[in-house]
């Protein structure tokens, strides 16, 4: 039994002991740091972060950056409360970010691909409706479109998770207060099938809208917000830390959030927030290792942004966690695991710029060269380029150069691998409970195990908003 | 900040605000709660445990006997600090299971390999001699041979785990209480080189001598005592499940760890036991998903063990952790994930039964006749029982049979995956960081990040034994 859990009052059995009553203590412990309200919330969610994500991360700070990572500091401190949750959805032990997303905002297990819409039907009014009627301010940052399932699960509820265009349209009624991230191609009429163009119309309900980081930080801060960096989802960190252009044009994850903090914060009611770096999962569907452990890591400054705020704050309750496994990658023994992990330090491109570069006319030597540009100068045998490049050879490359699947990911982390020492168990979600941890106040109620669907009253509860909707 | 940080007394700044002093509060709080000594510690190891181990006994739990692990139940009722732990070895960021167990052992990161043995060949005292020096009654407890790596990790220091029957005559001079476990062959006479009879050598300095269950229940309790149920790992709990002949001579890790308990547990000075789940690790090098899942349900049921003793006692520190990953294990998105998992449940058998069990002259039909009374009726194809036959045929069986390697434990897992969608990302140890859970007196001071070696001062400290060796 914790310590917290004692301070309820009340006789309470200890270790077989049973103990005493201290209510005048325990009143007195409570006036001064307990059952403060959660003014607000900034939920934070490293999409498809399997447990090996957060700890290579880590131990990539530590060996390169000589200091633990935001995320890992906050437990060597002791700061927060550490618990994991369990993510299933009502179809599956494993879940997709939808159901996942719809469980925390909507509090009810759904199927997977559905957003807050429950087995027969019913809609669940998802948890930023409900603090926004609350009169809070509200807001979505991802580096994914903002129409994903992520911040989409947090916002609206329709059948389907892939109807994004339907979601922009959606969330033009919403009247929420920042809404940013990728997507521009479910804004802009002319690649909407209905030709609407949704900028005119949130432009219409007050709104600024951004397409780059010199419009973000121009935007005014008393109006509402809305920006698209990108088409669908944003480069990479590690695709953009290699490029002038990307890193002048598009924030980070952090620089968003903490644009999204400074716009919301003084807002006498407070704000809540959802943040997500959302293509932490997508690499790790592609068994991406660059794309992964840089995308994880510009994560972690984003948690930098969050709690930096919240510990000056005071009254911000912070949420970190993940929404489900994804190919459980992790560094694998051996001899040369030491130097093949820190040979990913100067990786300067994912796996994605690789493939996505190389086309079917590309000469062995071509690819040889880009993966060794991109991967610190890795020399793959000639037999392995030529894998590859017959893979191009047969492809179907009208239809599929922009979906991961139809690339040569796995083959590229396969090769890969005898000079990085990371595995992977499938390009997919796992069942794995997500880690979990919570800072500031409302934190102390949190268990160590959590039920996905009760991180939506928890979050109600702590920030004081009665359910009643 | 924790609030139990908070009771050390002090200005302390929570949140941005600076809070006043409350040491008056703080030293009630601490004479009703705080400092307790840790008379007894149960440091329990389950050994190659990755987060999707424990994640999937617990999904098992609750989906079969529906209530979950006693693990995650410990999370559930916050009964536990948890944390992570770092536990890379001097060597390498991936650990061997030698390195670690010397890391909390001899309190000092060793190159993979060695026991308590330093870089420049210092020998560290390791933590259960301390123990005894300060009049404690220590015990080890595994599934392993009691003289493999973990075990011996806490016990003595020698240049290479792998002299087992060296490892077995050093323990018969460290006057260790209770020894039980695997490794009859280390301690018999017509297996060692030597020919040495060190069940006589026990027996000469006082020790019980017990080769079955019923031996160890006879045995009398104020004797020492040392205990080998089998010639070197104990049977996986999957098999011995299917064998009254094993469910009768071989107890399980519970029952050793009970009979442990109630054999130290009235000494005035009081007691430290590890106690370890070491197939739990041999099964993920096999890629054997059944002897992974009932190897750590059968530790999850010593844990039950310990935290019922630890629990009406109020005196003894629980410690639950594992000293590495292995192979990652989880279970990959689909649409028949649930019902594969489920099918799990009814495999009767391991993966090393299966496999062990055939020959080389062996029809494709038996080879799958043997895999569908294994596993729950699962039919594989043609191809992949031939696939398998081949692999016999190949195979050097005279020096190879026991290893795990020179048999298609690879191939099989691939086979099954279909059938029941575990994944693995390879058939070695991973970097990531282990699971740490901890209950009783001195667990209020664990913080949610440790480094392996800080444990060995840790565990000293929480017993209040001063490290003067």
């Amino acid at each position: 039994m914790k310590r917290r859990e004692l301070l309820k009052g009340g006789s309470l059995a200890l270790g077989g002991l049973l103990l005493t009553p201290f209510s005048a203590k325990a009143n007195i412990f409570k006036e001064e740091f307990g059952g403060k309200k959660a003014k607000n919330i900034i939920f934070m969610v490293s999409d498809g972060m399997s447990s090996g994500t957060l700890h290579m991360a880590d131990l990539y700070s530590r060996r390169k950056l000589g200091r633990p990572s935001h995320w890992i500091s906050l437990y060597e401190e002791n700061l927060v409360q550490r618990g994991v949750m369990d993510m299933a959805s009502a179809s599956s032990v494993v879940t997709d970010s939808a159901a996942a997303s719809s469980s925390w905002g909507g509090g009810q297990r759904v199927n997977n691909g559905s957003l807050n819409i429950g087995l027969n039907g019913e809609e669940h009014l998802p948890i930023l409706q409900k603090f926004k009627k609350a009169g809070k301010k509200v807001g979505l940052v991802t580096t994914v479109p903002v129409t994903h399932a992520t911040p989409a699960g947090f916002s609206v509820y329709t059948k389907s998770r892939n109807s994004q265009e339907e979601i922009a349209s959606m969330y033009s009624d919403l009247s929420f207060d920042v809404i940013m991230g990728g997507g521009h191609k479910y804004f802009d009429a002319a690649q909407r099938k209905d030709k609407k163009d949704m900028y005119s119309v949130f432009r219409n309900k007050g709104y600024s809208v951004a397409r780059n980081k010199a419009e973000m930080n121009a935007a005014p801060q008393n109006k509402p917000l809305i920006a698209t960096f990108d088409e669908d989802g944003l480069p990479y960190a590690a695709d953009r830390n290699s490029s002038s252009f990307m890193k002048n044009n598009i924030p980070t994850l952090a620089e968003m959030t903490s644009r999204a903090i400074s716009q919301m914060k003084d807002h006498k009611n407070g704000f809540v927030m959802q943040v997500e770096a959302g293509k932490v999962d997508w690499a790790a569907h592609g068994n991406d290792i660059s794309a992964l452990l840089y995308d994880q890591l510009a994560f972690d400054d984003a948690v930098k942004t969050a709690m930096d705020f919240a510990q000056k704050d005071g009254n911000t309750l912070v949420v970190l966690t993940s929404d489900h496994g994804n190919a459980n990658p992790g560094l694998i023994y051996g001899k040369k695991v030491n130097d093949n992990f820190d040979r990913i330090q100067q990786f300067s491109q994912t796996n994605e710029w690789i493939l996505q570069g190389l086309n079917p006319t590309d000469s062995v030597s071509t690819i040889k060269n880009r993966i060794a540009q991109a991967n610190a100068g890795i020399l793959i045998t000639e037999d392995q380029a030529k894998e590859i490049q017959s893979y191009y050879a047969k492809a179907k490359m009208e239809d599929g150069v922009y979906n991961p699947r139809h690339l040569p990911f796995k083959l590229l982390s396969q090769i890969q691998q005898e000079h990085t020492s990371v595995g992977w168990i499938s390009m997919d979600h796992s069942a794995d409970y997500t880690e979990l941890a919570m800072y500031g106040p409302g934190s102390e109620k949190m268990k160590s195990f959590m039920k996905n669907t009760d991180m939506h009253t928890f979050l109600l509860k702590a920030a004081e908003v009665e359910n009643k909707f």
